[in-house]
This record gives structure tokens, C-alpha cells and sequence, in this order.
């Protein structure tokens, strides 16, 4: 007997490796390629060799350009013509500004009031009109679809699109060009975007490479999903990993259902000792929500919670970290 | 008639370019070979090209590793097994403190009790043997020779001492390097190590680069000793910049009379904008006395104070800016 299964979820279809190949060839000269830094302190710590992608250092100062990039360099001169609008909490909203600028189109964006200064800052930079709504999903959703009518401009979501998750796959896609043996990488979570795209462009090059999700305790949709096999809905969050306070569309919980290795939870004092910890020993500016995919090795035997196989011949594990930007309000 | 000067500068035999070379050397192994930034915002912001040689990055953060290894791997034996002293606000006892474990011999650190608590906790990672005294030249420097009375430990001064001043211009001898033809460099001066080294390093390569120190105005006693012609002392001051609260020695003010090419106040408001700018705009943390380096650039017009002559064929100056150190407190 035939089942039907009509989640939608199922009906997402599969991101090909040539896509985001594509991808990063339409997007290559325009981004810079980031420089992966090390640090012996924190390799002491964690017992690892860890290898930090530095997408703060990237153009727009988040790895938000590498999706915004692709989307709208892929949309035809019709499309584009009307202009885009977007939802985001800020790193989004900066990359969408920043590539609608590069086609010299308007970019419409709402934001939450209560997104850092620095990101709001950052859109009106680049020429971004902003909207605030309340801060909830639901909220956003509906100050964009308004817009959108007013407009008849395209949207550029944050990551329930394709072009997104194949444009966020090419920062896993760069470090293992240049790491090529890690044993997993790790990333944080919010809707999925970089999550999936990480899967998708870590496995498509080294099928034996983990990849984690690392969430807010706070904000721990994705998280919850996965345990319960159903997609769950974070209607607000007032972590301090502001760009982690968005939840899993239906696309993006599809791919992580098919390939992430597991979500890790920590906590908001966790967070903001990771980020002091970079801040003071590598001397990078990274945001809380960068923190939180460090966060989770610099527990006692942190590790070891990432349930792999032992190293090589004995040797450390060599794990990737996204560090996913480092727009920050100074204190 | 032959007339006679006896002022304690005049006595000073000039450091010889085959001098850096060796230091270089000497410590080039141990040490990293910085990166060179550039920033796209900070340019369009000052109309010139901006070279950053980002020594906030370097081994202990700051550039002092490069002075302090250069005097230590220079020690005797004998030397060496008496141990080392020194005086420092922080990032000079870091180094101290790591060089001499690389020796493997103790590191007894005079540092004032005012010292931002980052650096005091560096010095005692690297093993270094702290003594507080009052924030003022003259408390540090008794408590150094009382230090040096008991334990007979070599003293490793932080400024007056040729080994120093040659390993603190191998910095700007790398960014010539990498970078060869630079209109000007910019450095913070405190004691004026940093500046004399990077005097010899830069016109020793290129003899036609000028070379600037950057004071805060709380921290003036260089921009008054090259003023009035004689060496002005400073007791204590409470720039924000706390790398920069000491005076020129004989040593440094003889090389500053004859080779540098002026130096620049900055308030601390414009110390504090030039941090957050950098911070905020190219994500790396530097420490306040760094941002002294920049400030004067960020005023409008502030390329025409360095008073050069317009750059080659009409081009923007290409302006070296020598980071100093990352070291700093985390909010």
C-alpha cells in the first residue's frame, strides 16, 4: 500500500552540488574569501584543532552576503527591476542593501525594533530602506507581505529559498578547500539557512565530514524539531544571540532532518564567555551569535558531546567553526 | 673653537641597519609575521591608502614581543641564568614574561597598580613574577632597581636599550616588505621605542619614507621634548591609552631629534572614536593606545597635517599605520 505523506516538508526537492557550485561562481568576485585563523590557546582548552572561518571578516561583516549575493545576482532584469524586500534582524538585512546596491535596484526591509543600532546603521549604509514591526516572526511576516503588495517588489527571505542555503553553502564549500580532513564543523542555528547550506556544501565535497547545529538554550526551535520530528515555532526570544531568534522553515528542517548530526543547546552565560574568549585571545571582533557555535568545545570535554570517532591515528580532532559575523554594538 | 656637548643623548652611538637585520634574525622564528590590513571604509573615509600592520595580532598581542625576544635570545648564558626584570604598564611585561619562558629562566615584572587587569593576568599565563607599585616613573623605576638588587636579574628595560629599539623596528621593516613604497608611517609613542625602531626599520629601507609618532594630548612630554629641543619628563598621566603613560629616554629622544618627522596630538575622544571605528569596521580588537596611530587620520583633512608632498603622479599618500596591540579589557 502506497503512503502519503504530505508534510510539507516532503515536497521540498533536493539542492544539487552543481547549484551551489554556481553559486559560488556567481558570487566569487564579489565576496571576499575569508581568511580561516587558528589559535593555540584555544586549541590547548579544547583538547582540538579548531579552524575558524572567518565570515566576520567578510564583506557586509557576516557570511548574510554569500545568500543575499546569489539570490540577487540570479534574478532576472525584469525581477529585479521591481526591487526586493526582505525580513531581518540585521545581517540580512545589510547583505540584501548591500547586493540590491551592487544592481542598483531599492532594497525594502523590515527589521524588528529591537535590532542592535550597529545593524540598522549598517542597512541605511547601504541604502536599505527600513520598517520596524514588533519583534515577533509573525509580525515580520505580515509587515512584509504589506510591502511586498505595496511594491510589487521580489522577496528575498532569509533562508526559505534555494539561492539562500546554496549561497551560505559556499562558506563550508571554501574551508574545506582549505582544511581539507576535518573531522566536523560546526554552526549556529537560527532559520536553517546556514545550517543546511553547511550540510549540503560540507558533505558535497567530504561525504564523511558531521556537521552541528549550535542554538541559544533560549531559542531552541531547531533543536526541538529535531527531537521531535516536527517543526516547532519560536514566536519571540530575547537571547542575546540576536541573530539566532528566528525558527526553522520547512525547506531547511527538511535538510537538516536528512543531514545534520545534531543540534547542541547552550546557555546565555556560555555565549558571552565564548565571546569574550575570542575577543580577548584571537583579538577578532565576533558577534553573540557567532559565540554560540564555539561555545559548546569549551565545556569540559566538549568534544567529546559531539559523539565522534576518535581522531585519525590517535591524533586531535580538527574541527571547523563557522564564525557566522561581528556586527556588534561597542560597549 | 671646539665646543663640547654633553647632554646625555649626545652620547649616544647610532644603531647600524645590519643591527635590525640581525635582530630580525634572532627573532623571526619565534615570532609571527603579522598581516597587513587594509580597510575599503577607512580609505574612502580619509582619502588615502591605509596599511595596517596589525601587531595587535602578533605573539602576547602587542609589538613588544619583538624587542623583549631580541634581548633575551641575546643574553649570555651567564646572563640569562641571573633571571630578568623589568618595568612595564603591561604589554612589555607580557613579553618579558614569554620570552624568558622560551629561556626558561624567571621574569620578575614591576608593573603599576593601575594596569588594566587583562594585562596583569597575560604576564602571569607566561609565568612572570608580578610586583605592583604606585602609577608614577619614578615608583616603578625604584621598585625595578630594588628588584634587580635582590635577585641580581638582568634589567630588560622597555625602551632604553638598543637590543629593544632594533627588534621593535623589525615591525615597520616587514610592512616596508610587504608593502615597499609608503608614503609615511604612523606609530603611537609612549617611551619611544616603538617610534625610534620604526624610524631606523623604515629609512633604513626607504629613505625617503617620513615617519610620524601619534601622542595622546594627557601624554604630551615627546611632542613638548621635540618642541622645546630637551627632554621633558612626565610623572603620570591618565590617558585612556595606558600604554602610553611613559617618557622618552636619552636614547630614544637622540634617534626622534634626528629622524622623525613630527608628532601628532589626539584627544582621548578622538582615541575613543578611532577604537570603535576600527572595532566596528574591521572587526579586530585593538587596544586604545593602537587607536592613537589612527586618530589623526580620521580628522577631516587629516592626511594634510602629516604636511607631504602630494602623492606619486596625483595618486592618493599610501600611509602605513603600525596597530600596536590588541590588549584590553572586555566590557
Amino acid at each position: 500500500m502506497a503512503t502519503s505523506n504530505t508534510s510539507p516538508e516532503s515536497r521540498v526537492t533536493p539542492i544539487e552540488w552543481e547549484t551551489i557550485v554556481s553559486a559560488h561562481e556567481r558570487i566569487r568576485s564579489r565576496i571576499h574569501r575569508t581568511p580561516v585563523l587558528t589559535s593555540r590557546s584555544l586549541d590547548a582548552l579544547t583538547g582540538a584543532e579548531l579552524y575558524f572561518k572567518c565570515e566576520n571578516l567578510q564583506k557586509t561583516g557576516s557570511f548574510k552576503i554569500r545568500g543575499a549575493a546569489n539570490t540577487i545576482l540570479s534574478l532576472s532584469k525584469d525581477e529585479a527591476a521591481r526591487g526586493v524586500v526582505t525580513l531581518s534582524s540585521g545581517n540580512h538585512a545589510a547583505a540584501v542593501a548591500c547586493a540590491a546596491g551592487w544592481r542598483q535596484i531599492p532594497a525594502w526591509i523590515v527589521m524588528p525594533k529591537n535590532a542592535p543600532a550597529v545593524k540598522c546603521r549598517a542597512v541605511e549604509c547601504y541604502g536599505g530602506k527600513i520598517t520596524f514591526c514588533e519583534p515577533t516572526i509573525s509580525a515580520r511576516a505580515e509587515a512584509a507581505a504589506r510591502l511586498q503588495a505595496e511594491t510589487g517588489a521580489v522577496l528575498v527571505h532569509p533562508y526559505d529559498d534555494d539561492r539562500i542555503i546554496a549561497g551560505q553553502a559556499t562558506a563550508a564549500k571554501e574551508l574545506l578547500e582549505e582544511v581539507p580532513d576535518l573531522n566536523a564543523i560546526l554552526t549556529p542555528v537560527s532559520g536553517g539557512g546556514l545550517l543546511s547550506g553547511t550540510c549540503l556544501g560540507a558533505k558535497g565535497l567530504q561525504a564523511g565530514v558531521q556537521v552541528f547545529g549550535c542554538e541559544p538554550e533560549r531559542a531552541d526551535d531547531a533543536y526541538r524539531s529535531l527531537k521531535t520530528g516536527e517543526l516547532q515555532k519560536l514566536e519571540s526570544s530575547d537571547t542575546i544571540a540576536d541573530g539566532l531568534r528566528a525558527s526553522l522553515a520547512p525547506r531547511t528542517f527538511a535538510i537538516l532532518k536528512k543531514h545534520v548530526d545534531g543540534v547542541l543547546l547552550v546557555s546565555e552565560d556560555e555565549i558571552r564567555a565564548a565571546m569574550r574568549f575570542v575577543w580577548e585571545r584571537m583579538k577578532i571582533v565576533i558577534e553573540p551569535s557567532s559565540a554560540v557555535a564555539l561555545a559548546p568545545l569549551l565545556r569540559p570535554h566538549g568534544c567529546s558531546a559531539l559523539n565522534m570517532p576518535q581522531g585519525n591515528n590517535g591524533t586531535s580532532w580538527k574541527i571547523g567553526v563557522i564564525v557566522s559575523g561581528g556586527n556588534v554594538e561597542m560597549p
